[in-house]
């Protein structure tokens, strides 16, 4: 149950080292249905175990087809670039795997489902640690957002930023129905812009309209008002949660997969070519914008500020 | 009262053959409106009345301008290669008649307004017939979305796959509040992709997000859904069906026809566009697409089950 | 307090004269948090109290950085030559105001916001006249839809056509709930059609299903009505409205400029690129379309009735 060292885990964002960093899988997915092509090496499959205690605990339950990645990075599953790099492993394998179809994202840490992009990996780092921090960014959102699998977010917690992302990026949203849990993409808030594609992810869930007045006051909505507006299909007491997902997906999974995989693909690629295209160029962006000092210093100030609500 | 002859309808639908198969007639429409110009020619007035009691009943109300086109063919309005050339080639004649500005459609079979695309058309035929077939099935789409007359879906019945394409492309959409009948692009649900243009025709209608999960799970929305999300405009008394369609066309017409026309067009025109500039494109697609042995096999399955159903 | 000579303010609107009527300023904006480039030239800031009293008040309320322009164009603020010319004008001064982040739109006459673009600039004037007529409506469009300030619409009366644009193209619309004031695109209802930026900004705010309906049927909607279908954010009783309007922009800009700046124009970029881009063409179009004799009748006979009305 060792883990894989940091540095091959690393490595594996870098481009053209694996497969990882090439066009999202989705549209590659097909292969696996040809039974006279290779499958994934077994590397990966001999792999999973070694990522599966350390920080998302991935479930297969076989009779159904459908996986949980359980997000457990203490203390508020925030996506630091290891996260990152575990998170699209797991899910690679997941997505090479034939007995899996279907996935759920959720939390195992209470109150909080993500929250967000880890900020320490902005702050006072390399460039190259910045290109590689986003183009892992990138990758996760690649992967979920043109994943052939069918994903639900089972948001138990609070989604600030990336972890709203990463929700967008499902093809169904369920949120535990706690008022006190809120969602949205909140970067103007800290005074970062969210990326074109975060945007497109979310003008393609909520409307134009919603999406430019809820990004530029960086609005965090509460569960009530998410579900009012879209941001998430349904509500469900907590407890019921998983339940519900697991439901979910086996209602989406009646369908034929591949004529659910062709329209989920026909729907989003656009978006998905969108940043494939400008992938480099995007990179460069979030570099020269993070390494501003205006920048370094709000941000520097805004972690202040946290481990001072900690102490 | 003769019907034209088969191979001469059949005739039509080919590229180059009658203006049938040029750009959608709407943009060329204006023609009409500038009194110097030739108009269509008299044979095709002449055929109105051989196909009026094929498989579209066709009546013109001369004081109002409005044409209502009954479909009438047993036992579910199926959209065969038949029933779409007659279609089109009515359409165009109402579309060519000065007195006509608008048009209802509607179905003469009780519970179905038309089950869309005939599947038999698709099942163990040549690759000459599926090319055929297509390029009718595009046809009725350009021509009635990029209609210049106001067009309006009197829905009477369940309207699956390309008969809700047919109510998609009109400028409203009225159902009778029967909570039996479903409307929907349920193509998922027999294996087969809608393609693209049947998509954007929907995303213009109900948005982004609820044409990604409506299509990926091929829903049949029941009338009272359909209002909800937007899929057609208002439920009424199913007696009441026709009149309702009437007072609505002699609103829309209650505007000038020349900015009305126009500002259609302006709405429309890009997705028109995209499919006209990737016509053929679009044919070989689902040339290469239906002519798969798994489709084969699952449309032919379905074909057994829809039999046996009946027997 | 004297007006700039009317040939001056006209000099202004012609390309190449002054910044006027080059990209939106939104785009440039960012030079002047830069403090080491040149700000705008003073002889603007002199001529504010010219305008300030002349067709558009503009008060600016230097504690909070809010600044109200009050249009006061008697007898029902129409977007006359005169009138977009001072309006960009004031704009413009308060854009590069550093003590101003926010501005309210809101009408000094009764009963009516802005009745939209004057009719007597289309009608029986000169080819070079209409350019330069239109050139001044894109440039307000441009200005106030590309604005780096929050921009809020107090609505406190009728907003048809060219008025309904200035209230899209605000950050929030804000409207008197008095069921008996209307707004929207009512174009086609005076046989003219929105051009297609008009209707860009309606499809961002409605999209693209109500817009298509709205657009088509020149609807004006009522307050009540414009709130359901999103065309307004919210209604209040009209004495309510300024604070409710100051309120909202407060909270608009409790958020960091920059991030806001950068998140707006990400969602309103590639609209405003493409007025930016077909400029020329668009001017063009609109002198041959006004120019047709069918086009000058309507409008002839319309305002025709206006006079009668009145009289």
């Amino acid at each position: 149950m060792a883990a894989v060292a940091p540095t091959l885990a690393r490595r594996i964002a870098r481009p053209g080292v694996l497969p990882l960093c090439s066009r999202p899988q989705a549209w590659g997915r097909a292969a696996r249905q040809s039974p006279g092509l290779p499958r994934a090496p077994s590397l990966l499959l001999a792999q999973r175990r070694a990522f599966s205690n350390n920080k998302i605990l991935v479930e297969l339950d076989e009779g159904s087809g459908i996986a949980t990645m359980k997000l457990k990075s203490p203390p508020v599953n925030s996506l630091s670039l290891d996260f990152l790099t575990e998170f699209c492993i797991s899910l690679e394998k997941l997505e090479n795997n034939r007995g899996c179809r279907g996935v759920i994202f959720t939390s195992a840490i209470p109150k909080v489902f993500s929250s967000g992009l880890d900020i320490t990996e902005m702050c006072r780092k390399s460039t190259e640690h910045y290109a590689e921090f986003w183009r892992a960014v990138q990758e996760m959102w690649l992967r979920v957002y043109g994943s052939n699998m069918v994903t639900v977010a089972a948001i138990n917690g609070s989604s600030p930023a990336g972890g709203c992302l990463l929700a967008l990026s499902c093809d169904y949203r369920i949120m535990a129905e706690n008022p006190k849990f809120s969602i949205g993409l909140n970067e103007a808030q800290l005074g970062i812009v969210a990326p074109f594609w975060f945007k497109d992810t979310f003008v393609n869930v909520v409307g134009h309209r919603v999406a430019e007045r809820s990004l530029q006051l960086g609005c965090l909505h509460s569960a009530p008002e998410a579900l009012r507006i879209g941001l998430v299909d349904e509500l469900v007491p907590e407890e019921k949660l998983q339940d519900k997902a697991a439901a979910v997906i086996a209602q989406w999974l009646a369908l034929p997969d591949h004529a659910r995989q062709l329209t989920k693909s026909m729907m989003r690629k656009s978006v998905l070519d969108r940043l494939v295209a400008h992938r480099e160029e995007d990179i460069q962006n979030f570099i020269s914008f993070i390494t501003k000092e205006s920048i370094q210093k709000s941000l520097h100030m805004y972690m202040e500020m946290l481990k001072k609500k900690k102490g």
